[in-house]
């Protein structure tokens, strides 16, 4: 029983840091405000965290592992490949929209790119939360349904970009926000592109 | 001779100050600086500008009117249609790979993207920097060389973005750099994918 009363601590912790660190970043989060806000003293955070740094690292990859199976139940429901792609990445938007990637979080904390560490911990989690659509689009290459590209580019890594890149000009010099169609109309680009 | 002598000092002034604002950001330099690095007095920049705050806008105009220049030279060498938007963006991916793109300039000098007027000024200077490719895009559509895409789209929007997001993915995840490589192979699927 105090086995499970301690794991379940653990995650209300989790829970609540996340949406104070998503509100107001890391650096302007104290392990106070987050004990406070769970109702339990200090102490009780560093019996889980060995400091804030720990659980915002742990924070950060329980978000991203979330986001991913997100986007996995959404490919899961598509009927073709296309459909399912399509889906993957209406999901994305929709995440990246609500301020809830990891990269949102991660630059809301001040962490610094310049550094090895924090950038090496980004790419891993860019890849976890790209994961679904590497996969998608892995099967549907071997299959014969799209090609590959050159060297060992990533096609997920160009689809993805082609959606968030359009959409930060659209939205900046356009004044437009994410819309299904705007997702539809680059997979619909994409598709051709990558036809065989 | 005296008004001659004004407007080769207003450019001399200018060129300083888009070194020094490139090399430290807006914020970091001062009137004094630009007045120091050119051997005149404050007098003399305020004689030209009313504040730092109209010249740093006018050196990312002119900043952008050079860079937009370089990318509609570059259109200009290539024989084909491709090969036009291939070198525009070769260009465009060195420029901003050596961080002088004005979205850099803007994002340095630390205004506040929230800013409505910061706003609309990023997305007139993004505009001008996008028309060369624009252009180029627009002939090959009315040309019947491509098709356009729904609504108003813009497809030089979609190319620019498929560029930077891919790249920015790829060097993320994979440590890989900006090379011509990566523009055609990113050319290719868009052409591919907006054939007729």
């Amino acid at each position: 029983m105090e086995q499970r009363s301690v794991r379940v601590g653990k995650e209300k912790i989790m829970e609540t840091a996340e949406v104070l660190f998503t509100e107001r970043g890391y650096k302007a989060v104290s392990i106070r405000d987050i004990a406070d806000a769970c109702q339990v003293t200090n102490a009780a955070l560093y019996y889980h965290f060995d400091s804030k740094e720990e659980l915002f690292e742990q924070v950060l990859d329980a978000h991203t592992r979330k986001l991913a199976e997100r986007m996995q139940a959404a490919a899961d429901r598509g009927d073709t490949t296309k459909n399912k792609v399509t889906a993957i990445l209406i999901e994305y938007g929709q995440i990246t929209a609500d301020h809830r990637s990891p990269m949102f979080l991660m630059s809301h904390a001040g962490y610094k790119s310049q550094d090895d560490k924090t950038r090496a911990a980004a790419a891993r989690l860019v890849k976890m939360m790209m994961a679904p659509l590497e996969d998608v689009l892995a099967c549907a290459i071997a299959g014969g349904e799209l090609r590959s590209l050159r060297r060992s580019y990533s096609p997920a890594a160009m689809l993805v970009g082609m959606l968030t890149g359009f959409y930060r000009h659209q939205r900046q010099c356009f004044d437009q926000g994410f819309t299904p169609e705007l997702v539809e109309q680059v997979v619909d680009v994409f598709w051709q592109g990558m036809a065989l």
